[in-house]
C-alpha cells in the first residue's frame, strides 16, 4: 500500500511537471528589479551566464545610499540606475548586483545629426551624443531590452548569443547617422583605467580591436570582432589621450577619417550611414578574452544570422529551459519574484572561454579548458552561501564546472590558492576568508564531483594553510587573529572557522583522517573571539584579553568586515548547537536572535552600512548583506523553530519586490537572489558541505524540482498564504517528517515532501 | 687550354679559400666601431640577427651632430654612447645603427650595498644604481661582451643565443647583493613610452612577464622568462606611477616584498643574494614576441646549459660561419673595417617567432610562420640599396625568408602595403618610398625567388597603386607630386620613380607584359622635375611651374628629404644613361659629380644635415646618409670611369675606420656597412632589381665568396695599396672584361676576377 501510494504520488508529480512545463516563463522575468538604488543589477540582454551581457549604461558615476547621485560615496557598479534620465550607450559587459565595479566594454551609441564624439553630461545631454530616455519606452526582458533614445529619435533594440550582443537600431530618415563605438567609456573609469585600445577596420562592414584596462581587475584584456548589416560611408576617431610618441608618422596617412587602424590610452570612433526612414542597422559584437582572431572564430560559430527575433527567440528559449528546472504555483508577484530571483542567479559566474575552449588564465598566458566550460566572475564570499548550493540541486554540473574553472585558477595562481574574487583572469581579493573551500566541499559532499576531488582536498588544504594571507598565519599558531593585526580580525576567524569545517567534511568525505583531524579542530576555533562577558563575538589582542573600547553596533573598526557584532556572534553556521550553548543556551540564545530583529538601530548605525538602503535591514538584522543570511534559521536548533518560519515570512515580502527599487541590497552575483529561491521553498542550507538544509516557511503554494536524471521533487504546500507562515505538519515521501531538516539525498533522489500550513505556529 | 686554366685558376681559389677557412675572423670583428658620435651602433652580445640583442646601456637621453649630450637635438639610439661614463645595466634588445629609437627592453643590473632603485643621474652616479666604467676595463666582441661596473666592483659578462640573453655578473663578497630588473628603462622613453608591464615570480629562480610600449612602434608587446642560477634570498619592487585603480585590493599581501606577481606602468624590481668573493651569478633571460609562455618553450629549448663559455663559443661559431662567407687578404686594419661591416650588415633584421614558429603578426593576431623564418626591423629606405643585394649574394635563403616575412606583412597589414619600416609587429611608415619593392625585384630578378613570384609582383603593384599614400595619387595622376601637396615632393617622385622601375623588371622576368608596361611608364617620371634651367631636380607646382625661391644646397624645405637638390638630382640608379643626357650629356654630368665632391659645403649648410658628423660629408657628397651611396659609381657610365675608382677609394678609408668614431653617419641596420664590402670588393648595385653590378676599385688584395653550392666567385687584385686604385685590366673567368659592369650571373655562377691595379688612370 505505502509502495503504491509512493508511486501514485511521483505520477502526480509528473502529471504536474507536464502541465507546467508548457509555461511560458520569461513572461515573469523582470531585469529591471535590482536596477533601482543598491541592487546592481543591470536591465539588459544576456543568455544564461553569457560572456556578452549587453545592457545601456546611463554614466552615474556614483550614487549615495538612497540611489542618488553622489561622486562622494557609492560606486557605479552595472552601469545602469533607474532614476538616471539618459543613456549614453550600451556595452557588452557587465556585473550583475556588485558591490565594486569593473567592466562595461565597448560602448556603442547610435546617434543623427551633427556628430558629436562627447558623452556630454547629465546636466547638458545635448552637449554631447546621450540621449534622454523614458521608461515608458523601455522593455526589458530576459535576452531582450529595448528603449527609444529621445535625443536622436532612434528605437535601440538588442539580445545576444553566449559570446555576441545583437543591436538593432531603428533610425528615422537622416543624412547623417552615426553609429559611435566609445573605447573610452567603462563602469568606474576612475582614475585612468584605460591602459591601451587598439581598433582595426578591415573593411566597410568590419572592424575588430581590444582594450587593455587597469581596473578592479588589475590587468584585464577584453577583444572584439565587429560586423555591421549596411556598410558605413565614412568612419573616424578622435584620440582624447596626450600626444603619442612618434605620432607624426602614422599622420603620412590621414589617419582621422577613414583610418585603417588606430591604437591609443582614449579612443572614440563613429562610423557614418546614411538611412531611410525606419531603417534598422544590425550589428554584431563578439568578444573574446584571447585575441581578435578568438573573437573572430567566435563571432562565425554564434552569429550565423541576421535575424534578430531568432536570435532573440534562441536566447529565451535557453532562459526557459533554464527556468523550468523549478516550476511553482502562486500568483503574478510571486512568479515575478520567483523567476525574476532564478533569472539573477543565472548572470554570474560568466563563461570565460572561446568556442575553442582557449581561454586567458591567470598567468596571462592563454589555455585550453580540458573537458570543462571555463568561468569567471566568482564572488565567493557571496555565493558560496546559497548560489552554489542552488546549483547543486538543479544545475550540478555546470557546478562542477565552476569547481573546475577554480581548480585551474589555483593552478595558476602565483600565491597557490583558491580563488577569492576571480574576475576575468584577475584575482580581486575582495572581502575575506577563502570561501572556494565552502563551494568545493559541498560538490564533494553532495556527491557531485566528476572532479578529482583529492586534488581538490589539496588546494583548500594549501590555501588554507597559506600564512601570508591575511592573518592565517595568527589564526594558526594562536587559534585566532588578534586585534592589533588585523582591522577585521574576528570575522575573519570565524570565517576561517566555517571554511576549515567545511575543509573537515570533505577529507571525512575522501577518508583523510589526517586533515579532517586538522581541520575539525581549527573549525572550532571560533570559541577562541566569543567573550562571555559582552556576551559577543569580541575582538582580541595577543595577550588573550578582550578589547575594551567595544561597540557591537557599529561596523567599523570593531573587528568585522561589512557587518557588526550583532549580526557577526551568530556566524557559526557549521555548529549552531555548540554556539548556543556557548551563548548561554537555548532561552538566551533566542532571545539574542528575537533581539537582533526586534531592535531598533540608531541612524547613525545605518549610515555607516555598505551596499545596502535602509530597507535592507530589519531592526538590527541585515538582509541586505550576506553574513547574516543563515540566521534566521538558526532558530531550528532551538526548541522554537517556529520563530524561524516567522521570520523567513516577515523578510521574504520586505525584502524581494518585482518592482525596479525591488532589492534592499546588492543581488551579489546571485546570492541574494538564491536565498530567495531557497527560503520561498521552504529550505536552505545554513551550512553549505553539510548535507543538510534547515527548513524554514514555504512561500510557494507548490513546486516542482527538476534534480536530474528525469526525477523531480515535488513540494505541495496545503493552505498557506501570508498569515499561515507556520508549518503544522511535514510529511515527505507518505511519511512525517519530525525534524526541521531536509537531507540533500532527500532531495536528489526524487519524491515530495508535503507542508501543511497554519495561522498559528505548533 | 683556356680550359686548363680555368681549372687551375678554380683549383687556387679552392686552396686560398682552403687555407683561409681555419682563419679565426671573429678576432676582427669590432662591434664597437661605430659607438661613438653618429654611427649608433651597439657594442653588446648577439648571434648572427638575434632576437635578443643584449647589450649596455649609457643613458645617454640625446646628443648632437658631434655625439655629444644635448638634450635638444638627437635621439639616443643604440642605448650605448661611447664618451659617456656611467653604465645603468645591460637591455635585451637594440636597433643597429638607425636614426630613431625604440627597444631597450628589460634592463638588468647588478649592484652590492644599499639598494637603490633609482638609475641616478649622469652628473651624480653614486644617487642610483648606475655605475661609473672604463672602456680599458670593456671586451666587446661578437657574442660577447664584459665590462667592469666600478661602483659594485662585479665584473659584468654577457652572450646570446638567438632568443635567450645569458648574464653572468661577478661579484665582490657582500651580504647585500642585488640584480635589478628594471622594467620602466628603455631607449627613447619621452614622454610616457611605457603603457603596461607585468611580473610573475613563479619561485626563487624564476621569473616571467611582459611589457606594452608606445614607442616607435605603436603597440609594442615583449614577453620575458628569466632564470637564476642561484635561488634569491628575497625580492621586491617599487612601482613609480600614480596609484592605481583599487590598489588597495593587492595590499592584502605584502607585495612589495617578495610579491608574487605584479603589475603596472612603472615597475622596478630587485632580487637579493648574499654572494662569495668571485661568485658568478648567472641569468638566462629568453624573450618572446607572443607570450610567457614562448619565451619559457624559447629558454627550454635554445638555453640547456649554464656553461657560459659554451654559449658564447657557439655563438661566436655562428659568427665564424658568417663570416668565412667572405674570406679576404689584407692588412689587420682592412680585416678589421671588413669583418666589422660583415657582423654590421648580420644584426638586422631579426627574427621575430618563437622557437615553435608563433609570431604576432601586423594584426596583432598570433599567426604562425608556416615554412620560413620570420624577420622583423626592416630599415627599407636604407637596406634595399646594398643590404638586401649582400644577402641575395652570400645569404640567399635568409634573404628569401625576409622577403616571406614583408609578404606576410603585407597580408596582414590595414592599408595594403608593404613594409616601409617594420618593427615587432608594427609599421613606423619612417621615410618614404615603398624601397620594399626593389628588395622583392632584387630576389625575382636574380632568380631567388622560392615563393609565390606572381603574388609577390601583385604585393607590389598594389603597394604601388595605394592612392592615399605621401602623393602617390598625385604622382599617378600627375607624373609627379606638386611642390604644395608635399614637402618632399622631389625626393618622393624620384624615389616612386625608380621603385617602379624595380615592378617593371619584376613584370618582365614574370612575362607580364601589362605591369612591365605601365611601370616602366611611371619608372620615368623623375623626368617631370627636373629643371633644366637650375639644373636640378627642382620642385615644381601643381601648374606645371618650377618653384622660383630654391636653395640647392640646403636640405630643408626644398622638397627632398635628408639631402639636398645637388646629391637627390642624381638619384635615377635604374637609368643613368637616360639621366646623364637629360644634364647635358657626359662632359657636363662629370664636372657636376666632380663638384659635387668638391664643392666646400659652408657650415650652415652642415648643421642642418640628419644623423650624420661632418665627417660623414665629402665636400657636398653626402656618405653618412643613403640617397648618394650610388653616386661615385656613376661615373661608369660616362667615359671616365677612373673618376669612380679615384672616389671610391677616397670614400672607403674616410669613412670607416676601426675606432669607436669609425662611421660617419648612422650604420643603418647595416646599410652602411654593406656599401662597404661591395665597394672594397670592387663592384656596388648601382640599381637593385637590375642584375647588374657596376665596377669600383677593389680595396682588398683578394678576396673568396662563396655563393652557395660549393662554389665560389674568387677576387684577386694584382698590385693594389692606397695608391694604386686605378684599374689597369679585368680578367674575368679568364677573359678580358671590357665593360665596367659585373653580372649576378658572373658572381653566383662561381670562378674568378682578376683585378691589375695601378698609380695612373687608363
Amino acid at each position: 500500500m505505502k509502495k503504491l501510494l509512493t508511486v501514485f504520488f511521483i505520477c502526480t508529480a509528473f502529471i504536474a511537471n507536464a502541465q507546467k512545463s508548457t509555461e511560458n516563463l520569461v513572461q515573469y522575468v523582470k531585469p529591471i528589479v535590482g536596477t533601482q538604488r543598491m541592487g546592481h543589477t543591470f536591465p539588459g540582454a544576456t543568455v544564461p551566464f553569457g560572456m556578452v551581457q549587453l545592457s545601456p549604461e546611463t554614466d552615474t558615476a556614483s550614487y549615495d545610499l538612497n540611489g542618488h547621485y553622489n561622486p562622494k560615496v557609492y560606486e557605479y557598479c552595472a552601469g545602469y540606475q533607474y532614476e538616471d534620465k539618459t543613456i549614453v550607450g550600451f556595452s557588452h559587459t557587465h556585473f550583475s548586483g556588485t558591490g565594486h565595479s569593473d567592466l562595461g566594454d565597448f560602448l556603442i551609441m547610435p546617434t543623427v545629426g551633427k556628430l558629436k564624439l562627447n558623452p556630454g553630461t547629465v546636466d547638458k545631454p545635448h552637449s554631447g551624443y546621450r540621449s534622454p530616455f523614458s521608461h515608458a519606452n523601455e522593455v526589458s526582458e530576459a535576452n531582450y531590452y529595448k528603449v527609444k533614445l529621445d535625443e536622436h529619435n532612434i528605437i535601440a533594440e538588442m539580445t545576444t548569443t553566449t559570446r555576441v550582443g545583437f543591436h538593432q537600431y531603428t533610425f528615422p530618415k537622416s543624412d547623417s547617422a552615426h553609429i559611435i563605438l566609445d573605447l573610452m567609456s567603462g563602469i568606474y573609469n576612475y582614475p585612468d583605467k584605460n591602459v591601451w585600445t587598439y581598433m582595426r577596420v578591415i573593411d566597410d562592414t568590419h572592424v575588430v580591436g581590444y582594450r587593455l584596462t587597469n581596473g578592479w581587475a588589475r590587468t584585464r584584456a577584453l577583444y572584439f570582432a565587429m560586423t555591421f548589416s549596411k556598410p558605413f560611408i565614412a568612419h573616424g576617431y578622435k584620440n582624447y589621450s596626450k600626444r603619442e610618441v612618434y605620432g607624426g608618422f602614422w599622420g603620412k596617412f590621414n589617419q582621422t577619417k577613414d583610418f585603417p587602424e588606430i591604437a591609443g590610452k582614449q579612443l572614440r570612433a563613429y562610423f557614418d550611414f546614411k538611412t531611410e526612414e525606419g531603417e534598422k542597422i544590425k550589428i554584431k559584437f563578439a568578444i573574446s578574452p584571447v585575441s581578435m582572431d578568438g573573437a573572430v572564430a567566435n563571432m562565425n560559430a554564434e552569429a550565423t544570422t541576421w535575424d534578430f527575433d531568432k536570435v532573440k527567440n534562441d536566447g529565451q528559449a535557453q532562459w526557459e529551459k533554464e527556468l523550468h528546472k523549478i516550476t511553482i504555483s502562486g500568483n503574478k508577484e510571486l512568479k515575478e519574484n520567483f523567476y525574476t530571483s532564478m533569472y539573477h542567479t543565472m548572470i554570474n559566474p560568466t563563461v570565460y572561454m572561446d568556442v575553442d575552449g582557449q581561454y586567458k588564465g591567470l598567468d596571462q598566458n592563454i589555455h585550453k579548458a580540458d573537458g570543462f566550460t571555463n568561468y569567471t566572475t566568482f564572488s565567493l564570499w557571496d555565493t558560496h552561501r546559497a548560489l552554489h548550493p542552488l546549483f547543486n540541486i538543479i544545475d550540478p554540473e555546470r557546478n562542477a564546472d565552476m569547481v573546475k574553472s577554480m581548480m585551474a585558477h589555483f593552478d595558476l595562481s602565483p600565491e597557490h590558492m583558491l580563488p577569492v574574487w576571480s574576475n576575468s583572469a584577475n584575482e580581486n581579493w575582495c572581502m575575506s576568508g577563502y570561501h572556494s573551500v565552502s563551494v568545493l566541499a559541498d560538490a564533494v559532499v553532495k556527491g557531485n564531483a566528476p572532479f578529482d576531488a583529492n586534488k581538490a582536498l589539496e588546494d583548500c588544504v594549501t590555501t588554507a594553510r597559506h600564512k601570508d594571507y591575511l592573518g592565517i598565519g595568527y589564526y594558526m599558531d594562536m587559534g585566532f587573529i588578534p586585534d592589533e593585526k588585523d582591522a577585521n580580525s574576528v570575522s575573519s576567524t570565524l570565517e576561517y572557522a566555517y571554511d576549515d569545517w567545511c575543509i573537515a567534511q570533505m577529507a571525512k568525505k575522501l577518508g583523510n583522517t589526517a586533515i579532517y583531524d586538522e581541520f575539525i579542530k581549527r573549525s572550532e576555533n571560533y570559541k577562541n573571539v566569543y567573550d562571555p562577558k559582552s556576551g559577543f563575538m569580541h575582538p582580541k589582542t595577543a595577550d588573550g584579553k578582550f578589547r575594551k573600547n567595544f561597540d557591537p553596533f557599529t561596523t567599523i573598526n570593531q573587528g568585522f568586515i561589512e557587518g557588526n557584532a550583532w549580526n557577526y556572534t551568530l556566524y557559526v553556521p557549521h555548529d549552531p548547537a555548540s554556539l548556543i550553548k556557548l551563548m548561554g543556551g537555548n532561552k538566551r540564545f533566542i532571545v539574542y536572535v528575537d533581539s537582533l530583529f526586534s531592535y531598533n538601530l540608531p541612524d547613525k548605525y545605518f549610515a555607516e552600512t555598505e551596499d545596502i538602503t535602509k530597507d535592507g535591514i530589519i531592526g538590527n538584522y541585515v538582509h541586505g548583506n550576506e553574513p547574516s543570511h543563515h540566521v534566521a534559521y538558526l532558530y531550528d536548533w532551538t526548541d522554537k523553530p517556529w520563530k524561524a518560519q516567522e521570520k523567513i515570512r516577515m523578510i521574504l515580502p520586505k525584502m524581494y519586490k518585482p518592482t525596479p527599487d525591488g532589492l534592499g541590497g546588492n543581488d551579489d552575483t546571485g546570492q541574494m537572489s538564491a536565498w530567495y529561491i531557497f527560503s520561498s521553498l521552504g529550505f536552505y542550507p545554513v551550512a553549505p558541505a553539510s548535507d543538510q538544509y534547515a527548513i524554514g516557511s514555504p512561500a510557494v503554494d507548490g513546486a516542482t524540482v527538476q534534480v536530474g536524471g528525469g526525477k523531480t521533487f515535488a513540494i505541495h504546500v496545503n493552505n498557506q498564504n501570508a498569515k499561515n507562515v507556520y508549518i503544522q505538519k511535514i510529511v515527505l515521501n507518505g511519511k512525517p517528517l519530525d525534524k526541521m531538516f531536509l537531507s540533500h539525498a532527500d532531495i536528489m533522489n526524487g519524491g515530495e515532501i508535503t507542508f501543511f500550513m497554519g495561522p498559528k505556529h505548533k
